[in-house]
């Protein structure tokens, strides 16, 4: 795609200039730099609202099943988010989690395309349970170019930019070299179907790996902080069914730049829409586990 | 029992003088004043040592199973808090963790005992996955008195005295007040056994709570953290079997003190050697948790 032009148009309505883009100032190198830094503040802002109103009242809505949880918070931050960034960039498109469930379109174009989950971990942001995150993830012509996820809670400002490696807040991250299932600690989340059938599967997942002796498996209610944990190296492994791109989106070029591999459960290359995910430090810790997993269908997020 | 008398001698090693106790100073109405400040000073300076351990090379080895870690530093802070108590304190008891693997007697008498945890989480902090704690409780009479546990990583102090409250640093702690399954957030722990029986009895307990449509299970891999999140309201409820007296010592104290409520998975009162739990906000919430479970064997601490 020539700088400054969105090849498919803009056919979602972000209040902007037809299919022309405000291509981003020349600064270095890095044509998406302001873009980034851009993101970087909207976090920091974000977190703080978020931060703000985990000492006020809950009041909690549900989606898709009883315990798909949104608060009117998921919804503020987003709307802060997307109108700032419509602001600066008009031209560029948005996926957000709560614009999806509202009846958004969920489509990946080679335009410029930010995705925005607001809270992730709005359960345990209801509940008051430490690690909630708000996430932005930046593509261009379909390829992701940079991650910014910040944890809410604890301040660490997680960061990757595609070519220039991941850090949380000034720390360099590198994923481990673990190759097998057996010792190795993996994360997993449940995600919000509790059919009988889904529940058997997730769990019969999580049998085999602890079959297979991995050393344990952790559930902390936030996928993208948990995928930052592999990033850092914390963890060796995260896999899931039922999640979203805006789950995905800014952690995948985190772990990739810090070294590390995200595929789909297939064993195929990652396929962002496909609500499905095995992130690891190695290919070979990726693909075992991806052998060892039975599908969870959750559709696609661009259905 | 006679302050300054051990109704029970001091049958352990303790490099004391006989069946009398050092009693502490008289401070105010509390006789375990001088102890506990002693506690929360030695989980400082052990959560130092931890910290630096988690910047260091790791030399891990195994205890009743394959995934059943211990480290060197375990050991070293366990012998670094005993002995600097067993100067101040010399005929008092001591239960700990890696005293207990390596042959010592594991039982709980009137006289006054310390119950340690040196690194509770030793499978996070092998992986330098962030929940890590140094767990200090504290019994007279088999009455459990006050507990500390300090965070590792993040350096959250939380400390329970029986009757005057319990804090996380500064903040006074108070526990939900949620009394159903059904949207509530519960955590738990895997335990080490990983024998085939064993993993159903686990997965199926977790497929009955979500089956009730608990908002969410979270593991975090501290027992001792995971209780202190339920004491801080930020979860509901906390169950396990597999743990021990050293998890649940000072835990426990921190969780009545805010409120809470802790039994045994039967449903009767906690007996602290029996290596299972509930803890909950409210003893609604315990008691549907506990006629939920189905038992899993660990055998027991005093056994």
């Amino acid at each position: 795609m020539k700088p400054g032009e969105c090849s498919l148009g803009n056919r979602l309505p972000v209040g902007g200039n037809g299919n022309k883009f405000e291509f981003p100032p020349q600064q270095g190198e890095d044509p998406w730099k302001e873009c980034m830094d851009t993101a970087v503040q909207l976090a920091l802002r974000a977190g703080q609202v978020v931060k703000k109103a985990l000492t006020e009242e809950k009041r909690v809505s549900t989606k898709t099943s009883a315990v798909d949880l949104v608060t009117e918070t998921d919804h503020l931050v987003e709307d802060l988010i997307i109108s700032a960034l419509r602001e600066k960039f008009p031209s560029h498109r948005f996926i957000g989690e709560e614009s999806t469930s509202a009846g958004s379109k969920c489509v990946l174009t080679d335009c410029p395309t930010w995705i925005i989950d607001p809270i992730d971990g709005t359960c345990n942001f209801v509940h008051r349970f430490p690690p909630v995150a708000v996430s932005i993830g930046f593509a261009v012509n379909r390829e992701l170019e940079f991650g910014v996820i910040y944890h809410c809670t604890n301040g660490n400002m997680y960061t990757g930019r595609k070519g220039h490696g991941a850090f949380c807040n000034k720390e360099r991250l590198r994923v481990t070299q673990e190759k097998a299932i057996r010792n190795a600690l993996i994360l997993t989340e449940i995600g919000p179907k509790r059919d009988p059938e889904t529940l058997k599967l997730f769990l019969g997942n999580m049998e085999k790996l602890l079959t297979f002796q991995a050393h344990g498996i952790r559930v902390i209610g936030s996928a993208t902080l948990a995928l930052c944990l592999v990033a850092s190296g914390a963890a060796d492994a995260y896999y899931q069914y039922g999640l979203h791109c805006w789950d995905l989106a800014a952690a995948t070029v985190i772990i990739r730049e810090a070294g590390g591999t995200v595929i789909d459960t297939s064993g195929g290359p990652l396929d962002l829409m496909s609500c499905r995910v095995v992130a690891a430090g190695t290919m070979e810790l990726a693909q075992s586990i991806a052998q060892e997993l039975q599908t969870i269908d959750y559709g696609r997020d661009d259905n």
